[in-house]
């Protein structure tokens, strides 16, 4: 759709803006209204590629005079449509936002441009000792991770985005710059700024810098797999050792049809089993002892053919495969998209909503797929759909609600790290009642009055100050 | 002062919605408007005590009504002046609330009242093999801690009370109840309202209940202290403990004045020098490999006198008179009050901020101590003056004056751990910048437009619309 606001008055004024760096044409804006996954894209009007937190500010001040809607875009990983301009406006890719701003290896922190993707600020930290825990699968932006209140793999042991970010550069709806948080662990210095921008999808400002505590890299690294009879038996385990509180980095989970799906995927032939994976950090004794236990827990609960990963390579390939989860369930069914849930919820309750996903995958049309961070309670159910069908969209949608709703009422949540974007909408009411979610709208009417930040998303029924074209 | 809107009318209303416990008596007025430090009180007009989430919302709707202030008080062990009632108004004193609501203890989480104290707690924790980390010394209630984000010893391991926190419940100004966040560690569902509440000291709703979570007791924990020649070696051995990621507990520092006021006033016989305490957790190969990597680094820095408390009786010994600090220093001077700084630095910094705290107390008139949880880069400069002496108030104002800009200017912050409450409004300009803290105005003016809850604290420049008698 075009925003009747945007004429070539504006459209100059936001090229003069960044550098010229706009563009119109369909393929760019068709690729930056849609994530990874099913969601229809919903493409902005033009694209901007700014390239300081300067021309973002110029930008933002620009469409807030003009009444236009403003969406970031990071690597476009997104999966619950975070990105789609369902009201169209300007789309601010900051991918070219890249630049390492500043490696404080003695504070373990550092501070990059939002554009920069995990991989490569990985990269750049190699001859550090140091690096950023924070692993979603997908090689996603910084500043996109931030937003959205990222993961992945490793938040059993550091935590998420929530945890790793010290302080963000946000501009402001009108266009204003304000720095949030400090270098240290510790403040108690006012309003959490910070936490309140992680996990706003855009929706209150718009992250251009993020401040990240890294780690040291472990001394001692042990990754182990082992699959079970039987899902239930997989999960017990797991419970068992987050209720030990054994300090392990990473647990995950990946049921028969996900291992079926990842052999094809990636040519490896793990036992096309229900596996838990896991990975140790540590001083030498510490992961010693940490993997002892794991190995009793798992023997325990009749695991099988215990295997340690015995080089990096090793390592790496079976991660490699961890994450491309995703790539392998929707590989199974060429043109397929996936539709994937994203629930988590109290270890206890971890064995019945599995359980009650199991069910309901057992009677799909299409061949769906669970994986999961268990030691935090989050897992997945991938859902390979045509994304032309809308009866498989609706069969997704079933198993994706029913789960939802199980979570919420076990103390859970329907998101654990994907966010709400336009996907999750119905969810919010009643997950956080509406007396919470009208907490969240003093905040969106306090930061954005005119609903100009990524209109349409997070919060359900927009408020009558939401824009119109 | 007595606020023109508290009469008849209202003090009977107020009785009927809280069971008739309220008090008028100066007494009671006195004590709920003032914490522990030099601040002179400044009591409310009277005392509410509520037992309940519900009695709580229907003071709040009272308040709202009349345009009357109301300020939370949990244990009034705070430090800033944070419970103090320049406007006067309805102090709502917490402590009835002191149930513990539930312990889920296989999902290591706990829901309590925010009276609890976190002595209570731990108490009755103890048959669960769990225990709640966050320790700032006094026992402070729950929802005391969580309103200023307070941490204490342990937060090098444990985190701060943002960390611990998993979900409250609020009353907001106008009386209405909001629950926020999940039981689970990770969430992407909407903005985060949890730790926007937590550190917020009452200006934004008033919280009643906080679900948090709690950690299983190390199966092995290891107390060592040692002393240094100098300061600058204790400090250096500190910051190299941290920049190698060693997972300590707890590493304070106590310099040789703190170690003399702590032989005073608590009969013991350490050596009166700069000394660190260190404390491991964990299992018992890695705490072994934690304390003798410590305890090389120690060493490295001529550390001198290295001693591992054998027993629980000399570990809690140890701690306890670290504990007593405050009181020790205190105890120097009869009637003395401590005014006391609460800088947080990056630990690259320690040093030279530790160095100026030194320089700065050679020269003071008081004997003032330092003492501090230095793994996070927080010290304390304890000065204990003469309350009525506005020369020693200045001399001290001098002291944290030049900590808290330097503190700023080194990307730390004027508190780690205290709050802002009255005493450091001064510095959130400098900390945040004038947008950032006119962001902050955004939410408070959101959630509270008529400047009701706790008015005067936390953010400089009350709104025009704060209330006035």
């Amino acid at each position: 759709m075009v925003h009747s606001r945007i004429d070539d008055k504006f459209l100059e004024a936001l090229a003069a803006a960044c550098g010229g760096r706009i563009s119109l044409s369909e393929d760019d804006r068709r690729t930056h209204g849609s994530g990874e996954a099913y969601h229809a894209p919903m493409p902005p009007d033009v694209v901007a590629f700014p390239s300081s937190t300067d021309e973002v500010s110029r930008i933002a001040a620009l469409c807030h005079d003009a009444g236009v809607p403003i969406i970031a875009f990071g690597a476009g990983t997104s999966l619950e449509g975070n990105v789609a301009a369902p009201f169209g406006g300007v789309c601010l890719d900051l991918r070219g936002m890249d630049a390492i701003v500043e490696i404080a290896a003695a504070d373990l922190d550092c501070m990059v441009q939002a554009g920069v993707t995990r991989l490569h600020l990985n990269k750049m930290l190699r001859d550090t000792g140091l690096f950023f825990p924070i692993d979603p699968g997908a090689d996603a932006t910084i500043g996109g991770m931030a937003a959205t209140r990222a993961s992945g793999t490793n938040a059993v042991r550091y935590g998420t985005m929530r945890d790793a970010v010290l302080g963000l550069t946000v501009v402001l709806v009108d266009g204003s710059i304000i720095c949030t948080g400090t270098r240290t662990r510790k403040s108690s210095a006012g309003y959490d700024l910070t936490r309140l921008f992680v996990g706003s999808e855009g929706t209150l400002g718009i992250i251009t810098e993020v401040r990240l505590r890294l780690h040291g890299i472990p001394e001692t690294v042990r990754v182990a797999r082992s699959h079970f009879e039987t899902l239930a038996d997989a999960v017990s385990t797991v419970t068992q050792i987050m209720q030990m509180g054994i300090p392990v980095a990473r647990v995950e989970l990946a049921d028969a049809a996900q291992m079926r799906a990842i052999n094809a995927y990636s040519r490896s032939a793990y036992p096309e089993r229900d596996t838990l994976f896991f990975e140790c950090h540590g001083a030498e004794g510490a992961v010693a002892e940490q993997i002892a236990l794991v190995e009793m827990l798992v023997r325990t609960h009749g695991g099988l053919d215990w295997t340690i990963a015995l080089n990096a390579e090793d390592r790496s390939r079976l991660w490699q495969a961890r994450h491309d989860a995703l790539y392998a369930s929707t590989a199974q069914r060429p043109g397929s998209k996936g539709y994937i849930t994203d629930v988590c919820v109290p270890v206890s309750r971890l064995g019945d909503c599995i359980e009650l996903a199991r069910e309901m995958i057992a009677k799909a049309s299409f061949p769906a797929t669970i994986v999961g961070h268990v030691g935090d309670g989050n897992f997945h159910v991938i859902c390979p759909i045509d994304p032309s069908s809308e009866t498989e969209r609706k069969e997704a949608h079933t198993i994706a609600d029913a789960l939802a709703r199980q979570a919420i009422a076990v103390g859970g949540t329907c998101t654990g790290e994907h966010g709400i974007g336009l996907g999750k909408l119905d969810y919010m009411t009643i997950e956080h009642g509406q007396a919470g979610v009208d907490a969240m709208w003093l905040i969106k009417r306090a930061f954005d009055p005119r609903g100009l930040l990524n209109p349409g998303k997070v919060l359900p029924k927009p408020s009558t100050e939401s824009p119109s074209s």
